[in-house]
Order: structure tokens, then sequence, then C-alpha cells
């Protein structure tokens, strides 16, 4: 068996070690005589599972114990729609800023429910808004941004400070890549398929007073209320993918936490970005201050070689480098899973591609 | 490793010829050097995944031309909203069937969204309400119901006719079981976790003419007509649930299809009701015409036992017999992935124990 360097935006590759003992466990977990994707979520086995993965990502995380969280199904797609469904209500409007693809998709969907108010928009620039260029509506439900554009590749450098109002992250494509100050939020979401696990998996980190005001019209499946008072088991969750994440959450704590990733991400996206810097034959549209540690997207000055590069990468073991079809060129996704060896290697055939077809 | 016989009503025991090849497979998926839960869904490695779990489903079930089938998140209790959200704009109204727990459920959610009628109620009767006793509004959007209750054990003897009304089927607890007639259903819907594969994949078997109603209200992630078009990657899709299902298809295909499932599966049953009948140690209260192949409660005429039933049955590696909190007693659940010999283990154990116990 050869394990490549997988370098997709999501599903993502997952912390070899994982894997290993996913494996090793598969049929047989830890003597129950049956795999966890058999068990039934209320059984003791499987509790002891889902409240492990909790107690370790509220570690991890440093989650205040006024947050809940929860372990729902969806995508960050979902929420799109469970934001505003619970929360709009509140006062009729809500705040949104436009930083790219899924910024788009979050307010298209959000206008169902009440008034939008697009404070910023940046989505066709590749930077985020700054601070100073922020007002929030006074009374905006909660404001909602992107700190990662997964495929724009552009990242908020600074965590907006929307005062009194509420802060509501999608964190999809960042969530674990560095410590973040929960309290400074007030419903962060993630898909798992990205640093978290694998996919059908949706963590929503929501802080207890923002729960309890959805309409009766809400189905109770995009109910915060519901999920948070059924322990994210008001009816069955996704328990092998919870099972994965918990195992992902344990691997962070041994490879030093946050912290640990945050010096290593920060590494690997400066050498890969440097690395496109370099060189005229490569390039990055992303204002320097706003590029993002996860996703980096660049462009051969000549896209007749895109189609080489991603071949004589494949043939290398590096695959999963085409970029979004809305953007092209190549983007490179580096999770938290994605070793810097894998990143070297990238980079050591970015030049040697360089060399032979400038 | 040794493993146990596994009644639990769900997530539920898997074949063991499935968790085998997925653990092989775990790393690296016929060379792809990664594990199919890191593959992006778009790419041609789990696209071709993807495509043939649809055409084994397919071919297994013999489903027509003109149903989609749908590869969702959120389980049955998200179809319950579904559903209304969807169909019952048509006329406003909606027939419910109320035959136990979960029809007890659809209904109040249905309810969020138009008039449900309630056409029939057996709940407190442990069966199914006959045909003749079935009369449906004529404007009624669908008529809905649960062809098999997993909580009561009770199972419809036949598909209701409801003429031109679409037939919309909660087919969680008895999908796979049997071959059935899916041209007499509008919709049907079931969550994995039974008789497809693990939790945090919904199928959904829908007729095209039913899809394309819902109003511009509906989320994105709960409209029909976005999963059809996108065919079922509107967002990422579990994969690796939808792999195991495939896994599964392929499995009953090799297993001589549901043909072959339903004559083991209604000879496990058929023993396992005669030897509570055989006794009156133990007792089913189901109408012997409605009772389920797939969920089989019975009750100890004395519930002191119930304790020790269960700790004698572990003992010797049956394990989640004990009833759901709502009717208490016992509960075998005996999905296709039951092996015979787990059903006459359990048959000797509960001959054997009543002789202890008598």
């Amino acid at each position: 068996m050869s394990r490549i360097y997988n370098f997709s935006a999501g599903p993502a590759t997952l912390p070899e070690e994982v894997l290993k003992q996913a494996q090793d466990e598969l049929l047989d977990w830890h003597g129950a005589g049956m795999s966890v994707m058999e068990m039934s979520h209320r059984g003791k086995e499987f509790m002891s599972i889902a409240a492990q993965a909790e107690a370790d990502l509220r570690e991890v995380m440093a989650i205040p114990d006024n947050y809940k969280v929860l372990f729902l199904q969806g995508g960050a797609s979902t929420q799109f729609a469970m934001v505003p469904m619970n929360l709009m209500g509140r006062t009729g409007k809500a705040d949104y800023i436009n930083t790219g693809t899924w910024s788009k998709k979050a307010i298209a969907e959000a206008k169902r429910y009440g008034e939008v108010n697009v404070i910023a928009d940046t989505a066709a620039d590749f930077r985020a808004p700054a601070q100073a260029d922020l007002s929030f509506s006074s009374d905006a439900a909660y404001v909602h941004y992107t700190p990662n554009e997964t495929i724009q590749g552009v990242e908020f450098p600074y965590v907006p400070d929307t005062g009194d109002i509420p802060l509501v992250a999608d964190m999809s494509s960042t969530i674990l890549s560095r410590p973040i100050d929960v309290s400074k939020f007030g419903i962060i979401y993630a898909g798992a398929q990205k640093n978290i696990g694998p996919a059908g998996l949706t963590l929503v980190i929501i802080r207890e007073d923002l729960i309890g005001d959805a309409p009766e019209s809400c189905p109770a499946m995009m109910n915060y209320q519901i999920h948070a008072d059924a322990g994210s088991m008001y009816n069955t969750p996704p328990t092998y993918a919870w099972y994965l994440s918990g195992l992902v959450f344990k691997w962070l704590k041994d490879n030093g936490g946050l912290e640990a990733m945050a010096v290593i991400n920060e590494r690997k996206a400066e050498e890969l970005y440097a690395t496109v810097d370099a060189s005229d034959f490569y390039a990055n549209p992303v204002d320097p201050e706003c590029r993002s540690w996860m996703n980096v997207p660049f462009t051969l000055a000549d896209p007749e070689l895109d189609g080489k590069f991603l071949e004589e990468a494949a043939a290398k073991g590096m695959k999963s480098l085409k970029g979004h079809r809305s953007v092209g060129g190549m983007r490179a996704s580096i999770y938290n899973a994605m070793p810097e060896e894998g990143v070297q290697a990238l980079i050591e055939f970015m030049k040697e591609f360089e060399k032979n077809n400038a």
C-alpha cells in the first residue's frame, strides 16, 4: 500500500494514525464484539465514545461552559438555513459580510427568512474587509461571516468586533487550524470533512442564550433547542463520523493541540506562498494579509500547462490539486492532516516543473 | 476477535463480509492511495462508487426509471418535514395513518405545514388497519404511512391502495427485507442504519412528477428538486456511508437479492414468534397478521426476570435485546444482516432460560 499526498479541499486527507486505529477497530471496538457503526447510539459504548469526543473537543478548543456543542447532519449548507430560521426572528434582519463563494451561498439562503444587509462585499477583490470598513446595523439579529473562503483562499486576519451583536461564523475550512477565542462568537459551525473528520457530520458550537427562539414553523430537525436538549440525539446521529472525529480530536491532543497546529500550519502556508511569490511562473491573487493557511490557490502563467502540471504531480503521488472551476488553476488544500513532507514534496515539484517548462 | 449477535434496532448489525471489505480498503481504496472517506465527492473515484451503489440499488429493488434515488442526510426525522414541505402545498392537506411511535412523529411534524387528516389510528391496538377501513380524502396531497413500526413491531401485511393519491412510506426498518413493488409508491424514504448501512445516510426514492413543488420558503437542503438536479451532490454528501451502503447492496446481489432475503427473513421471524407463542413464559402483543419480520418485541410473564434475561443473554454473546422503554420487555431486531445462526442461538437461549426460571 502506498498513500498519496491528497490536496483535496474536502472531503480531505485524514491523519494516517487515525485511519489505522479505525481500521484496527473496525470489526470489534474495544472488545465490544461489534463495529462502532453497528452500535445503538443510546448504548453505553457509543455514549462513552460520544461523550469523550465532546470532552476532547472542548479541551482542544477551550470551549467555555456556556456554549453547547452539537453534532448534527446536513453540512454548512444546512446551517445557512438553520442560523436565520433560529435567530432572524429576534429582529427580522441580519448583517452579512460577503467575501466569496460560500458567503454568497449563506446570503442567498438567509434571504428566505428576513432582511439581509450585506454590510461589506469584497468578494471580487480576493481580500477581507478591514474592521474599520464594517458598520453594523444596530438592530441586526446577528452578523454572519466566512472566516476562510475555501474556494478563493481568502482568510480574515482578525475576528470582527461586532460589539453586542452575536457573531456567527462558517468555520468549515478553518476550524482547528489554530487557537481561536470561542467567547467572541455567538455560533461557530463547520462541516466535518476538512479539519474534523468524514463528511456527514456538522459541528455547531452555540452560546446558550441564542438557543430557543425558533418559530413554530421550524422543522424539529432544524431547531437548535431540540438538538441541544437531546444532547444531539433527538434522532440517530451520524455515529461513525462522530467516532472518527473523536479520534481526530484525540490526535490533536496527542500532537500538541491547536498551538502546535498553528505553528506547523503557518509554516506550511508560508513556504508554499513563498514558492509562488518567488517566481513569475506561478501567481496567487489574494491580498497577502488575507491569504488562507488552509487553501492555497495558485495559477500558472500559461494555463495551457495546467493539464501537464496535474498529470506530472499525480505521477509523483500528489493528487486533487485542480483548482475550483470558478477560479481555475490549482488549489492545494493543506489542512492539519497534510504532513509537512507533503507540502515540501509539492514545493519541490513546483520548482522542478517551472525549471522544465518556463 | 469474537463478534457478538447484535439485536439492536438501529444502528444495527452489518454483514461481516461488508465490514471486512471496508477494513481491507480503509487506508487505500483500490490503489487510489487514499481512504474513501478522504476522496473528493466530485472526483472520479468517488463518482464511480456513488454511481455503482445507485445502479446496484436500482437493480436489487427493481426501481422504475421514472423514480429518482436520492442519497441524503438527516434521517427519517428530516423526511417527516421534507415530505409536507415539498408536497403539502399541492392541496394544503394530507392523510396520515397512525400505527405507532414513528407514525405519530411524522404526523406531529406534518402539522406545521398544513391540514393533517389522521384517517386511521390503530396505534393502541398493535395492528395495522385493514384496507377496507381506509377512506382517503379526495383532495389529499398524499397519504403517509409507516409500513413497519420499529418500536411496536407492527407491520402492514399489504400495501395500501390509495388510487391516484401518491402513497408515501417511511420504510426505515423494512426496506430491503423483501421485494416490494416500487411503482405503488410516490415516495419511499428510509434511514440507512437498519437494513442499508451506517447512520447518517437517508435514502429517498421519489417519483419524478412529485419533484418541483417546494415553496420559496423551503430551505435549499430540504428541496427534493435541488437534490435531484444535483445528483445528491448539491453539497458534500455523507460519502463513507454511501460507499458502505453500496457494499451492502452488492452483498444483497451476491446473496440472492431480495427474494432470497424474504425467504430467510420470513423463516427467522416465524421461528422466533413460534418460540414466543409456544410458551406462557413469553408473549407478543401484536396481531399475528401484522407481526414484523424485522423487529420482534416480546415480554416475559414476570418482568422481574427482565434484568436476568438480558444479563445471561449478554454473557452468551447476544446483546441489545432490551425493549424500547415505551413498550418494555425485550426486542430482537433481526434485519438482513442478522444470520439465522443468531436467531437460532436466541431461540435456544430463550428455551433454556424458560426451563431454568419458569
